[in-house]
């Protein structure tokens, strides 16, 4: 890293404030640089940190964390303010096992004061941050920065319906992008557009608003007094801009490049000691060539080349392009099928069925519930819908799936992405619930396959032959190296060609540790027998028949041991009368860390080897 | 039943399309007394009933049920609906079990479009059906009926934000009746009442609007022109309203008592042919004086008497009750106590602590998600947040509880009331799922008490004993008659005076069935041990290691069997080694239709005959 004389030394946002407007300017550089350097080493979220150097550092300049107290939305947009916050000197351990988280984590710093992983909760718990310190008649303004994709998710307005309510010091910033993942989509970005272009309109509003509160004396009262009515000039001023209608001050648009307009408007937004709104244009990707170009691809990236901009790995090997390009094909014969996202088109490999069914493809926002339901609507008048959404993400669906898909049992396929371990973006983007909480739903079916055969043949399956809503959940990466005969296109294979005493249980991507684990046992001359589930639920008595003939049991599972298919198993074990060995290894009742997939796995025992230690302290 | 000429005549939605406009008012006056006498009767939605019976009269004047598809947000509001649709004759039926359901139901009738218990869903599923009907060359509109209460969930702005950008044929029709269940709270509901008060307004705009139009040849393309145009007679027009942010076509406010212009409004809106959100102003409990007077008594009712408008039943004497003059006495010593609802302030026994501490209490709106990371917010800076909700309803939460109260900890606790079966509002409001769903989340604490007692002991327990989120649930209703000595301040309690040989283990209102259960066999000199659960989760280690004593032992849950606590006992007792037989008697992987609860526990063999039976099953 190259020195940076002026980052090198801010050690606390105090150090920020000692800085003037020219100042700060070249430690925006300086971050951008470090940002860049960092990122493409340890991966991470870049193009929406690039966004935000310039807001992060004025709202350090004008607001006293930790007294002033920021959440920031989505949270992966923190980098600079964790550089800002003491974390400089590790920073370079980002999202590394052990090291800087790449979202705010309270146990991190003081001033990281809530996680954030899932979109749209930062206004909430904002609200509640903000009515505990007016409660408590403590001092200092609560900050939101939010960005203008989060407002695709429907938490934003409940609690934007319930903070103009109170006149709490809250600050919402609005970072405008025009992008979350993908470009975002609807009308709420059609509004922002629209407020863009009218850009005039609303600064004269400012300017009208500004010039009344500068004249001496008689200002203040002046405005306040305007700002009270319900007369001509409020409604003049405010009566068309939406964030009003839900009880905010509304400034902007500012540009969020410039760091001394964002002073001063931060500065003025503070001094409203009430609900404020100040929407800020960025740029996602901002002073990095490859990310402003690209900024989807740069959004969350592995480790790049600076100069070139490329990445070592190609992400078309994955599970959710075989995903992507099954349905595609699909869709070819047959034109009910349609894909929904919410905001996740790349991630989830519909890019080209989005290119080639544009009519059937809806990237419905960051609106997991709406999309839910909305699948059930479409599957209700004949339509195919498939919901491809991240398994962390779709537990804001349970409910929805539960109330609008599974008692009147309409046929929508959930593509339950990125289930299991994820690796370094930790507890808040693990897919360790599905399993559970799929399977507590009555009437779903879920599949689990492991290899992209599979994936292929249960797409087709789920679609074609299962009645009701169905889940497919498949991991993030790609898919393991695998003896072929392990594929298959049946509910679940036993592989024993030894009549084995003891059997092992599991599941997706995890049999390839379960496999690797049966082959590290008979080098030493110990044997087992292997059942692997593609189908989850419900399970088959077949199973259960077969699972009987064996003395001992191990399942084994990458996801939530509480309510997990292991304990369905063990239940229905037990209500048969089996009176043999059965144990479950999975995650026990902890959220789990960030590191990578393998290194998590091996801390939970879900290795080849864990595995192999848990079958030997068993056989003892 | 008196004599009803015309409503006897109406044996499908067509034969509404044959009356005049007096012969509808008078069609209002009989289904008016129709509910009122069912209702009284059969208990059920009343108020809101009674609201919308012009709306309803006039959908099917104006449209053609099944062509164009109605979609009733909650559901509770269909009875009209029930009424013309050929279900008449059957009406009192109304929520008993093998009647009509108090919600639309698809396998009741083809008129019944999509089930809906929650709120708020309506505009997804209509979007859904409207974009299917598009896409599939369909005929027809898509109507949602969708009160003003049910803005205040995220839902409609995620559906919203999709809906303008298609052409579709959807028409919401919002129900503006200033109330959900409670009064309606938060900008949403200002903003309407900003509307409703500048009636001459918007009026004038729809004359324009209407004038333009009229004027023959010219008027439609002009006035499609200016629709289309970007300029400023629209902006003229439309700015001002958030409807038409969202791209629908805004056309009210409108009396939606009379039917006539109800009738001539649906017609413009139809003509449209694109999203229109028509805004409709009610009165909820409508030519009921009692319910007018007092409409959120009369929101859910049970038999009444017509004449007093009195019902039998003290609401005094709950689990509700109890709960609420527990927190309001804690609240009076710990001035960070804070109580939260999602608009059920009276359901959950809050009214008097929302009357003693209005500074302290919060009613969110129909807006869980934000409900549990506000509270989370509240936590973190340092008070004690109750979050009060109905089982079903917390579903909603479910990815806020593992993301904002679970990761880090905070100190949230969940009221979960009406957990279990719940009886005539049927499969969209059973309790059975959050024992499930709550043992997913690492870091949960539940407790689930029998009697008034425990809750009070638990409530102050989780608020001053625990750490991180905690949930209590307890059922609908009253506490069960037991003898003094099953009731206690332990995490379990054992009562086993004989040395039994087999166990029952349960927990909550279910221990009344189970106690049954064991003083029936007593009688037949059968004697068993039983464990009463109080905390569900984590299962203490004490517990376990009692169950291992006894050589049978069966779990009797009152909720869903996937994932419950049933699964988690039966696997820790496995990993223990444990060689009896475990079975478990719990509800398998369906969901509960309508009937009294004492019904549907006997049908799912969950009172004390069917436990019986089930443990002279397993004995023999």
């Amino acid at each position: 890293m190259r020195k940076q004389t002026l980052l090198d030394g801010i050690h606390s946002p105090y150090d920020v404030k000692k800085l003037n407007y020219v100042q700060m300017e070249q430690l925006c550089e300086e971050i951008r640089s470090n940002l860049i350097e960092t990122v493409s080493q340890t991966g991470g979220h870049l193009a929406s940190n690039l966004g935000v150097v310039e807001i992060t550092v004025a709202l350090h300049k004008v607001f006293s964390s930790p007294t002033d107290q920021i959440m920031w939305d989505v949270g992966h947009q923190a980098y600079t303010h964790k550089l800002l916050t003491g974390r400089r000197d590790r920073f370079n351990t980002l999202r590394q096992e052990g090291g800087i988280s790449g979202f705010p984590k309270a146990e991190e710093s003081i001033h990281d004061v809530f996680l954030a992983g899932h979109s749209s909760t930062s206004l909430s718990v904002a609200s509640g941050l903000a009515r505990a310190k007016t409660l408590l008649h403590e001092e200092g303004h609560v900050i939101a920065v939010i960005g203008d994709g989060s407002f695709t998710n429907g938490m934003v307005y409940e609690a934007m319906n319930n903070v103009g309510r109170y006149k709490d010091r809250i600050i919402v910033i609005l970072n405008d992008n025009e992008m979350s993942i993908s470009r975002n989509v609807g009308a709420f970005a059609r509004y922002l557009a629209k407020i863009r272009s009218k850009r005039e309109y609303f600064n004269a509003k400012d300017i009208i608003e500004k010039g009344i509160k500068l004249i001496p004396g008689i200002g203040n009262p002046l405005y306040k007094a305007a700002a009270a009515s319900k007369a001509a000039i409020k409604d003049m001023l405010y009566n068309s801009n939406l964030f009003e209608v839900f009880g905010f001050n509304y400034l902007g648009p500012i540009n969020g490049h410039d760091v001394k307009s964002l002073c001063e408007v931060m500065q003025r937004a503070k001094s409203l000691n009430r609900p404020v709104l100040l929407h800020v244009e960025t740029q996602k990707g901002k002073g990095y060539p490859f990310a402003e170009k690209n900024p989807g691809a740069f959004h969350g990236v592995s480790k790049f080349n600076i100069e070139t901009g490329n990445s070592d790995i190609s992400p078309s090997d994955s599970y959710s392009t075989v995903f992507g390009e099954t349905l595609t094909e699909l869709a070819k014969k047959d034109d009910s099928i349609c894909a929904i996202t919410a905001a996740m088109k790349y991630g989830t490999g519909l890019s080209s069925f989005a290119a080639t069914y544009p009519q059937r493809f809806f990237d419905i926002g960051i609106a997991e519930g709406h999309g839910v339901t909305f699948s059930a609507g479409l599957a209700r008048n004949g339509l195919k819908p498939v919901f491809a959404v991240y398994s962390t993400f779709l537990q804001r669906g349970y409910d929805q799936i539960l109330h609008d898909t599974a008692i009147e049992q309409q046929h929508v396929i959930f593509a339950v992405d990125r289930a299991g371990i994820v690796g370094e973006d930790g507890e808040t983007h693990q897919g360790l619930f599905d399993a559970a909480y799929l399977s507590t739903v009555p009437n779903m079916t879920v599949y689990s396959p492991t290899t992209y055969a599979e994936l292929r043949y249960f797409t087709r399956k789920a679609l074609y032959e299962c009645k009701g809503p169905v889940a497919l959940r498949y991991p993030r990466g790609k898919e393991p190296v695998l003896p072929a005969h392990t594929s298959t296109e049946q509910d679940y294979i036993l592989l024993d060609d030894n009549k084995a005493d003891m059997l092992i249980i599991t599941y997706g991507k995890e049999f390839e540790h379960v496999y690797q684990a049966s082959q590290m046992l008979l080098n030493q001359n110990c044997s087992v027998a292997l059942l692997k589930l593609n189908k989850i639920n419900p399970i088959e008595e077949g199973c259960i028949e077969l699972a009987l003939k064996y003395n001992q049991i191990l399942f084994v599972e990458e996801g939530i041991l509480q309510g997990g298919i292991a304990e369905h198993f063990g239940l229905r074990l037990q209500q048969q009368g089996y009176r043999g060995s059965y144990h479950a290894k999975a995650v026990d009742g902890i959220f789990v860390p960030q590191a990578t997939v393998a290194s998590s796995l091996k801390k939970l025992g879900l290795d080849a080897e864990g595995i192999c230690k848990t079958i030997f302290s068993l056989r003892r």
